[in-house]
């Protein structure tokens, strides 16, 4: 299934449903007695009632919806920086643990939307990464149990303010809108292995990451093992696994995201997530 | 006013209040109709109805609540490293931007409470620090008004994985209950200048830390301008403004924390945060 949530200006409602090719199974409707979001029917663990929604009728056209990020608060929202060996190589680490950092929930903004540059930076630069939404609370998980924590998986761009980003990413990851999450999150069943997985970005249309989740120097399941050691993991929390290597800093001469730009997120079994590139006045 | 957030077994309900020489007011009973917790008076910028509480008598005697992190759940708890003189020169630091990191609100832990320590680390250590409760939404605020959208003071531990700190700190820094946030929140017109307080830590009644607020490199105000120019705070959001030199990681020979250790960080006109150490099974 892809699991989306949205906003119907024609009923000034927010939701969340099954978007199939004919269109939307509006499952936040159908569920409004128990699950208003998409977070709290994963806090029940209750993606099954979903799945016995996929003979519904779908309720609108994709088109009659705005996209939200795929969950638009997550708890925790934890990221990995320099986990695929081009990157690494990029920006010259050599720390074998895994690296990680946190974007707050305001930072995200949904496909489709704009990405909000700075206008204070010169630096505005794409990572396109795969994104886990965790199904289940998860705490001191072994490597071989964790995957079943995985709700699903989503595309992420995890535009970088790089001229702010001095030490630890803080300040460079948590501009307002600036972490597109979208468009749906396709759930585990139908992803097979995380780690096979291409994945592409396109800046107006020109192809400028490219790589396979197989790269990953910390695999999905790594990741959730070392985080929920240390720091528990709730359903609706979202793990941001890295960027391959090709961002716009490290080019000869660099290519960063301007006003107006086109950049989106491929990634093989799940979609493509697009944003387009709107300065603020800050 | 000292305010703080507490549990009352007696009655196994959350409240707030204002903590006095004589005992406790209960603030959050006694405004039950509209501000359950400190976090939700302070979103409504309603600390002028605790003013007013001051002249009630006391309900409890001090010693019948059982602290509660001042906020329980912050939003946003930023963290800044590096922040004062004598640490910087310790860990060799010489970038010049704030540089912070994040920690979750389920590492913290209250006044009294047990910090726990990973039983898997040998390098638990200490960091007294000041903690800035914000009390109105602050978004690209100046210097200048900064320090008015502070609602109070507070004393931190930031306990400190040191060998899960690796890179940007986000392991060493959440786990859970490393982060002592207490006793109470001092309000803002009883501190005065917050550049000049003095803030000690003592590990088993030694001292082990001493320094003055005067020695941050950047200032409470400095910090609340950096940040708010990308990320904009909340009432209840924390920010812990970096520890004084004297960690335990470089010292000479090395000095951590072990199961049953007594740490406190006193800080002048806010009062002493204590916590014993106790150890974790993982």
């Amino acid at each position: 299934m892809k699991l989306a949530s949205f906003y119907r200006p024609q009923s000034d409602e927010k939701s969340y449903g099954i978007v199939t090719e004919q269109g939307v199974i509006d499952a936040g409707k159908k569920l409004s007695d128990r699950y208003l979001t998409l977070q709290s029917l994963l806090h029940d663990n209750a993606l099954d009632l979903l799945q016995e929604l996929t003979a519904c009728a779908v309720d609108y056209p994709t088109e009659d919806i705005v996209f939200l990020p795929v969950i638009e608060t997550p708890g925790k929202i934890f990221c990995v920086g320099m986990n695929y060996a081009d990157k690494r190589k990029e920006f010259e680490e050599n720390n074998n643990a895994p690296t990680l950092f946190i974007r707050f929930a305001d930072s995200l903004c949904a496909h489709k939307d704009n990405l909000i540059k700075p206008i204070s930076s010169d630096e505005f630069d794409y990572e396109g990464e795969l994104a886990v939404v965790i199904g289940r609370y998860a705490s001191e998980i072994s490597k071989e149990d964790a995957l079943d924590y995985v709700a699903g998986y989503s595309c992420f761009m995890d535009a970088t303010v790089r001229d702010m980003q001095y030490t630890w990413f803080t300040s460079g990851k948590n501009w307002l809108k600036t972490g597109g999450f979208g468009p749906w999150l396709v759930t585990r069943d139908e992803i097979g292995d995380p780690q096979a997985l291409p994945i592409e970005t396109f800046l107006n249309g020109m192809r400028v990451q490219h790589d396979t989740t197989g790269n990953m120097i910390h695999s999905v399941a790594d990741i959730i093992q070392y985080i929920s050691r240390f720091s528990p993991l709730s359903p609706g929390d979202v793990i941001i696994t890295g960027s391959p290597g090709g961002v716009g800093k490290k080019r000869t001469p660099p290519l960063f995201m301007k006003n107006g730009d086109v950049i989106e997120v491929t990634i093989g079994g799940i979609g493509t997530l697009v944003n387009q590139i709107a300065s603020q006045t800050i």
